[in-house]
């Protein structure tokens, strides 16, 4: 099985996926990724991982349970912008992170170091290893996305979203079989803009998921026309996309077999199926651990039928 | 006044200095500086800035006191090597001087951001912000000079000492002036091989000193033939000096004026005035900040004479 995984909401059904299967494949949006203090930041493959190895915070979702911010409070008296939040543990991974690359590791390998190091048994894949950035368009000018999001807090009107390196970048080595070679691919209830829409960017990936033999199934990270987390809405509308459950099964009709709505949203059905699509109706919402397992379990058995 | 100074010792006389008057520069041995998880350490600037500071750990005479160590235990757990202690507020130094030097900043520079932001009076200058290396010969080949004394623990006897870069390394900005235009110049109670001698290594330092009209006071770091910290004495027992306060004075003959013995070396003065050196005698052990005001005010004194 092979999960496409913004954060939160990623990391969340990539937990319950890996509570489903041991052959679990995540392949993860890197188009957030950030330097902060120097440091090679992945917030999405962190988050991701730290879930999968039973560490993450989970009042936030991201970053790591019980972490402290000593580093951070020292830097802040050295006068250093401290808006990116990175807490004491976390900062390990960064540092390592940061110096593998620089001794020329890519960053699928040291994603996979890191992950082993953590215990984690599913196998985690970046995207991309080539950069790619997504900037925000917004009256206060294109943004770097950490600006937009954190330091500014997604405040901003989304005037339009450009992948930087997007023409150059190559899926990482193994994203293409992980989708050709999967029985089953799930598309994670990320933000479809910048978490799972930067993974179908990269050349080759929304081809060879359009193409594969494997039963594809998307959840919406909308419910009831809200994200659960994040700006999705705000961006969909700024977009000009329908900010609902059916505006973001449009966008990926071409690479999908069934898409998975919450059930305030069932109304919708009729309308998504005459999209081509098969429709799922559930309680998407994964509040706790044995929510995740369900639902990826539901995933799995409709992908079955 | 200008102390050209190492790690513990010359922060402590530097300290000590920096109570007598309020006009100290400081200029600090560099060669011992390395990239720890990709960082740019500068432990001895370090030592000085924190000490000058007021915020270091009384006990280590390095680091920060009440420091905590969560990023380099979650490194640990990540597989890396731990062997350089570095402690989670600590960091942020490194942090911030890494990146400050990769956005084009000197370590001049750096090193004037970072002790402002802590509150240091005295002005600090990096020798050089040139790449200079100490390298260690010993019975098991060359070392890096953190591999040898932290890693290692300095236990290898010492072959030889190697400076990379020396040839190319020029003084940092201030650096001459500070030793040509101070009325007093002191030479702290560090290791003669490996922290003062980097400095005064540096082409155009030793030159400088050699024929600066101020009076320079140097302080013996051999107490009774034993280093009151660090590896002074093996040191220069392998590389063929005489292990004592008149053994290291034969390596500054030429750039000092008055050569600062402990009480228990006092039967060495006579020897050491052959040299052409005056001779001061006093505790030279600094305890307490008191201690090291007294005897940074003895210095001035005995220069004044």
């Amino acid at each position: 099985m092979t999960v496409l995984a913004g954060g939160v909401g990623g990391a969340k059904l990539a937990h319950g996926a890996s509570r489903v299967t041991d052959r679990v494949t995540v392949v993860v949006n890197t188009a957030d990724d950030a330097r902060i203090h120097g440091l090679w930041v992945s917030p999405d493959l962190d988050t991701v991982m730290y879930t999968l190895a039973g560490i993450a915070n989970p009042t936030t979702g991201w970053g790591i349970a019980g972490e402290t911010y000593t580093t951070l409070e020292a830097l802040r008296r050295l006068g250093a912008d401290t808006w990116f939040m990175l807490g004491d543990q976390d900062l390990a991974t960064h540092l390592a992170r940061t110096a593998r690359l620089a001794d020329g590791a890519s960053l699928s390998q040291v994603t996979a170091e890191l992950a082993t190091a953590l215990g984690v048994t599913a196998r985690l894949l970046p995207a991309t290893d080539d950069p790619l950035a997504t900037m925000v368009d917004t009256p206060a000018g294109r943004l770097d996305f950490q600006d937009y999001f954190v330091r500014r807090k997604h405040q901003d009107d989304v005037l339009g979203v450009h992948l930087d390196g997007v023409d150059d970048a190559r899926p990482a080595p193994g994203v293409l079989p992980a989708l050709t070679g999967a029985d089953v691919v799930l598309l994670a209830p990320s933000n479809p803009i910048v978490s799972v829409g930067p993974v179908l960017a990269v050349p080759g990936v929304r081809e060879a998921l359009r193409t594969s033999p494997a039963r594809r199934v998307g959840v919406s990270p909308l419910i009831g026309g809200r994200a659960v987390k994040g700006p999705a809405a705000q961006m969909l509308a700024g977009l000009g996309h329908e900010v609902s459950a059916l505006g973001v099964a449009r966008l990926y009709v071409d690479v999908l077999d069934v898409w998975c709505i919450d059930t305030v949203d069932a109304h919708l059905a009729p309308a998504i199926t005459d999209l081509g699509l098969t429709v799922h109706v559930t309680d998407t919402m994964m509040r706790t651990d044995h929510d995740r397992e369900r639902l990826a379990t539901e995933l799995v058995d409709v992908a079955g039928r």
